[in-house]
């Protein structure tokens, strides 16, 4: 276990400067005192992109290498076209650092609201592929703006990239008590990834004989989030099923104020990169009503990620008291921020 | 309006068989005694398959061509390797007769279960593209079974085929009292075939001045599917996305035993085919617990289709006061067919 974190820092648009803010108040209050946390931060996003063009130099690519991990607020804002801060800057990111395992847990805390009626348990988590699939930007278009305009958009997916991420999601499986592992695809219409995937899920399930296993197809797979969300455990999808699943996951345990997410290298060869699910919430940005639990929790998964287990844990239950204790009056981003530190540090 | 009907049936697999038989029963219940209605039934799918080898023969595509309408049950049976029935029945049949517009309407009816909080309003159509996207087999797989093996899929698409969709989507906005259309796609990383989709959106749309119109991406809509489903009006999307958000649809509005769809070819060219959204459940087949529901309603999507609007809406109140005088006490598909038997007729 490292004694000192150089973290990078990416507020990035929107509400994300302020829910980073609390993030980093947070990590702050939870860490031993003989830790040294060093913070750097970036400017990259929309404000960037408008004053220089640019989303992610090559410079600023190699310094946010030196760091031990990463921290992401949001990125995105309307006044960009859509698709030059998501390939340019987010998904450059995860690709440049071989993020592919992109981590999702969904957990359904106590006294928070879901949409769902009966308030099932849910508490799973979906190991979502980050490096390939439908989201290399391989593709592209044949006389565009005419009547005559063809786009294609190819999803490349390898035995090696499907076989590292359906192993960390077996780990992942076989460490948790229930020890059931989903695979979510759609083999029945994209045969050749749908069943590569499927066929490397049965190869590698032989070496985990106690994880319980199964295979969903994506559409039925939504159904079941709604009607039985208790079902799963941990789930392993490629990365667009992993984007729409998890957005739904998020909406069902009470939104996506909550959800956190890590993208990670799990060979330490570069800095995973912890970010909240939800996006940049341009409407609300400078009000102080983001929540920033989804930050907090991130920052969680980034500590064990790092080492210290024991951290995350305290920092997921200051979550889930605090979650207990709310009586319903809102609060501000900056409030629960506070009430996250002193639980963390108490 | 055509005083005939020449409908071509395929039950298909597990309970497909019973379903078509009630939503047959509901058929001619509702026709005018003037209308004739030639039925002829063709054996396919899972039984055919492991008897023959043939999935879809090419005479028998001939002759199904020769038939105003295609009434389907299900397709599908766990002993049938994953894909040779979806590929080479279900959308060879949607991609041979053209079936652009896979029409999926979603209604909360009165009395019926929803796994939503609150019961809210729900009430949309989703118009999904049939004919393109990732469904049409272009792919491969490279070394196959190989731990260097290449597995691709490519999503194909044409400003010919988005346009005629949008099309058909605007005009169905146009047609209802909410006039509110929404497009899903996920054009911030699927760049090439997303901006294809949203400029002909845009431009289409300026012939429908009355239209509202919106944009989600699509793992965003999954999130307003559950937190706020009365949003939407009419949905355009993909063929991939829409098959995820029509079973998520289905879901949210009581299951999927009563979800009904057409695969519309609207030129005329070819036979329409109608078919409930749900599979061939095997596990139930036989037992008398299919709710044939899915399959009635889809039956007033193909009476509308041919013209008989007013025989359509006959069915849709059956299935509504069927659903509202329900005590909760189990029926049978038969029991549930001969209900709604009556009251079509009555
Ligand atoms: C912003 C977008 C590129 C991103 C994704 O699609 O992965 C987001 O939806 C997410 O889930 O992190
Ligand atoms: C069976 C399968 C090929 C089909 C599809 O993916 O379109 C089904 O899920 C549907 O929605 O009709």
């Amino acid at each position: 276990m490292s004694r000192s974190i150089r973290l990078a820092v990416i507020p990035g648009d929107g509400i994300g400067q302020e829910v980073v803010a609390q993030g980093l108040k947070v990590l702050t209050a939870v860490l031993p005192q003989d830790v040294k946390l060093e913070t750097q931060e970036y400017d990259l996003g929309a404000r960037r992109w408008h004053a220089t063009g640019e989303t992610l130099p090559d410079a600023e690519l190699e310094s946010l290498k030196q760091h031990d991990a990463i921290l992401l607020g949001a990125i995105g804002d309307p006044s960009v076209p859509s698709g030059v801060l998501e390939r340019g800057l987010l998904l450059k990111l995860r690709f440049a650092f071989d993020h592919f395992v992109n981590l999702r847990p969904s957990k359904l805390f106590p006294n928070t609201t879901t949409p769902l009626a009966g308030r099932p348990d849910i508490d799973f988590v979906v190991v979502r592929e980050g490096t390939e699939g439908p989201y290399t930007g391989n593709g592209g278009s044949l006389r565009t703006g005419t009547p005559a305009e063809v786009a294609t958009e190819v999803s490349l997916n390898t035995a090696y990239g499907v076989e590292r991420v359906v192993r960390d999601a077996y780990e992942r499986a076989n460490a948790r008590p229930r020890k059931k592992l989903t695979l979510v695809h759609k083999n029945n219409v994209l045969v050749y990834a749908g069943h590569m995937w499927k066929n490397i899920f049965d190869k590698v399930g032989q070496e985990y004989p106690e994880v319980t296993t199964d295979y969903l197809h994506v559409d039925a797979a939504t159904i079941f989030f709604v009607t039985q969300p208790e079902r799963f455990d941990v789930i392993v999808t490629d990365n667009l099923f992993g984007d729409i699943l998890t957005d739904l996951a998020a909406a069902v345990t009470g939104g996506i104020g909550l959800a956190a997410s890590g993208n990670i290298n799990p060979t330490g060869e570069f800095p995973s990169m912890f970010e909240p699910v939800h996006g940049s919430a341009p409407d609300i940005a400078g009000t102080g009503k983001a929540d920033p639990t989804a930050t907090v929790l991130s920052v969680a998964l980034l500590l064990r990620h790092l080492g210290f287990a024991p951290q995350a844990a305290r920092i997921e239950e200051a979550v889930a008291a605090d979650l207990e204790a709310r009586d319903g009056s809102p609060r501000s981003t900056d409030e629960i921020g506070d009430a996250l530190a002193v639980r963390v540090a108490g």
